[in-house]
């Protein structure tokens, strides 16, 4: 790395950096490029660097890092892949960004226990390649090939969690740095566990604002003997959320059930050259026995007809639906490029599946009136939907318009008994609506973080104000 | 109620008893039997009496009567079932246990969403007969027909636990009553939450240490089409544990796999008055459709056979199968009655599943080393046994080999990568091993509990000491 000798300015003489640069030499970086790419993850909001970039290399060094920040009383930022929403990798009040990227070693399968251990910047594809000759796979997908520990840090769900669950259900230990740089392990290899608090479940979501996660162990499964997905488009948008309730209250097992508007398949078509109809489309996957797969998909096939959905399109082989769902993935991204040179700001709120169709239609009246460009997609098994605002952060109006509307988003979706986010997490955008969700709860969420963190150097100014 | 002039000479006088007599009347007892009854599990703990019991009937009886308690330094101990297993409602210091036995209410059954919400003083037996008409049911069953709140408040699992999961993914929020009086609802009914730190999980296994949990909101199951159960009978243990590691390890989705070793299938022909083969036994239930059902008990039959299982006695009527399940849950009393006057001394731990038969085949040569009498069960598909040592309390010599064995099983589970109690619960019996397990984490657990009843009033004495 040549940015050992690309000190900015606001950083020569700074006693924290200049106690990193002799423990990690070239490892440290305080160049602008570097830390302004850290500084920021894949929202709207804005950049703020931090005061400089730490690669760790183990669990060890994450801790002599800590050290050194507790001492000068200076923030530890987590850094995964940078890939959140909600702003949770930006350096408020400044600090040292610790980039996990090189703790990306898989340092253990159990395929007979259906478990692993991976250091915390192994990403989920890279897991996955690594699984690929056991027969196993690791489930959650949130989309970006985001870090296993930023996705633990997220408490990170995705297209498959209908299913398979979220982080929360999936994580089964954690190795933790403190924020006195003292080493924790969570949790451990059995399947259940009735010894203690789960300490493993409170640093699952806790993004980076209780201590940084360097090692996580994570639950695996068989992959399936059989795997369909298959594209459907219905009439309007209420046929296919309601096709969507009644095939979870039928409790057929579907792996994915995805929604996207009309005006997604649109952003879609251009971006990923696909030829769908532009209209309110759902797409699945099934897995199981060849059986069980046939049986899912008559079943799926029958409740779509009922609300006004066309045929199916069948994606049977891998690399046709592994380009099914590289386009999913990249709504985000196709979204935007619907108005070049605009940025996202994408949302998501989660409600109980009954109240999904009141929900998702009330919103997109929303959208209609505001005349805002915001493409609904969505995991519409768990009662789970996303607003990708396409927006010019410069047009103040627009702006305003676009806070009003996710903020009606988010009190309706609380209202029916949900939640204000139902993956992207609280950051530093949803910490207003914490407390409207939670209540007298949140004074418990920080009297923890105290207990954790007494000087709020762990990603401050993230889910709550200290 | 005739307890309320049936005062103890102890509690005359008790500013704390006579402020609570004022704002509970009958519903406050000192009665000698009352406070026995309240001071002990069902395991060999001594007896504690608390100074009086408290019957609330509310969430905000209980934030009145734990205010009173704040007020005064007095600890409260909250009273489910009484059916616990490592000493959780015994009043190590006194204080007040609160009997949450009359806030037995349903409050509300969202079918359509497949959650409800109940007062904590509702059994599982309860629920499952309000829930008859539904087509829905609630599959956490631990054996005793115990409280949901305690059952919360434990992290029980049980016989289904292999398939549904235990209370840890079946809670979706809690009422909580805090160390001072403050009440707070955790979680929601959304199917999942990023938003802020997961404190339903913190509170789930939390045994009363932190707060009081006055209400739970659960998820339910549709009660499957099919249903079928059937017992096996082994040449030898070994075997029967292969059968079970081979079973887990095809991803076959049994709802029960139950072990009993000969010891207990002997017990439990006297007990419940069965003809079972004094062998080790595999009990099963499989849930699913016709079709799936009858695939499950193929493939696990030829599981089975191939490790030396004799053929399936298969249960298929409601009635038979209910007797079979209740002769399961009668174990710890017909081990009991295997040596009448004895006390039992349950202890359960739990390992990976590739762990389980080296686990079991040392711990039985441990047993029959030692001349104890202790049969083994397990939900064995979790990797989780128990054992049952049929002891006399008051012979100093058996009670230090019943110690000694207990550790060397424990000590030998974390060896294994395992955990020190699978469901039971650390309580007062399991706190020396907590410590075995965690290590540095249990100051982490100490900071929490201290973040939240910094005066230690909170059923003191149980997990942590402090």
């Amino acid at each position: 790395m040549s940015t050992e000798t690309a000190e900015t300015a606001e950083t020569a003489g700074d006693p924290v950096v200049e106690e990193l640069r002799a423990l990690l030499g070239a490892r440290l970086s305080t160049s602008d490029s570097v830390r302004e790419q850290h500084g920021h993850d894949e929202s709207y909001h804005p950049t703020h660097p931090p005061d400089a970039v730490a690669f760790a290399e183990s669990t060890e060094q994450v801790a002599e890092i800590v050290k050194v920040c507790a001492r000068h009383r200076r923030p530890v930022i987590p850094f995964g892949t940078g890939t959140s929403l909600e702003g949770q990798v930006a350096a408020l009040h400044g600090g040292i960004s610790i980039d996990m990227g090189r703790m990306n070693q898989v340092l253990e399968v159990n395929a007979e226990d259906l478990d692993c251990q991976v250091q915390a910047g192994v990403t989920r594809k890279q897991l996955n390649t690594h699984l690929r000759d056991t027969g196993l796979f690791f489930p959650i997908d949130p989309g970006a090939d985001a870090s296993l520990g930023g996705m633990a840090a997220t408490r990170a769900s995705g297209t498959n969690a209908v299913r398979y669950g979220t982080m929360r259900e999936n994580v089964l230990g954690l190795t933790v740095v403190l924020a006195d740089g003292r080493v924790i392990h969570t949790g451990g290899r059995a399947r259940k566990s009735a010894a203690g608090y789960d300490l493993t479940r409170l640093f699952v979501g806790s993004e980076g604002t209780l201590g940084v996660i360097t090692e996580v162990r994570l639950r695996l499964y068989g992959i399936p003997e059989a795997t369909s997905a298959a594209v459907c488009a219905f009439d309007d948008l209420e046929g296919a959320i309601n096709a969507v309730i009644l095939t979870i209250q039928s409790g057929i097992p579907v792996s994915r059930i995805e929604f996207l508007d009309e005006v997604q398949m649109d952003a879609l078509n251009r971006y990923s050259k696909m030829n769908f109809a532009v209209l309110p489309t759902l797409f699945f996957e099934f897995h199981g026995t060849e059986r069980g797969v046939a049986e899912q998909a008559e079943a799926v096939g029958e409740i779509a007809k009922e609300f006004g959905g066309g045929d199916f399109r069948w994606e049977s082989k891998p690399e046709e639906r592994n380009k099914l769902w590289q386009a999913r993935h990249d709504s985000y991204y196709a979204a935007l490029a619907l108005r070049p040179g605009s940025k996202g700001w994408a949302t998501d709120v989660c409600v109980p599946i009954s109240k999904l169709a009141e929900c998702i239609l009330e919103t997109k009246r929303d959208i209609e009136e505001s005349k805002l460009l915001a493409p609904i997609v969505g995991h519409v098994g768990d009662g789970n939907f996303h607003l990708c605002f396409i927006i010019d952060p410069d047009d103040a109006d627009e702006m305003a318009r676009t806070e009003a509307l996710n903020e009606r988003m988010v009190m309706r979706a609380l209202a029916l008994g949900g939640t204000c986010t139902g993956e992207h997490g609280i950051g530093t955008g949803k910490m207003q609506f914490l407390l409207a969700e939670h209540g007298e709860a949140v004074s418990v969420m920080r009297a923890l973080k105290l207990a954790l963190d007494p000087d709020n150097l762990m990603n401050p100014g993230k889910i709550l104000r200290i």
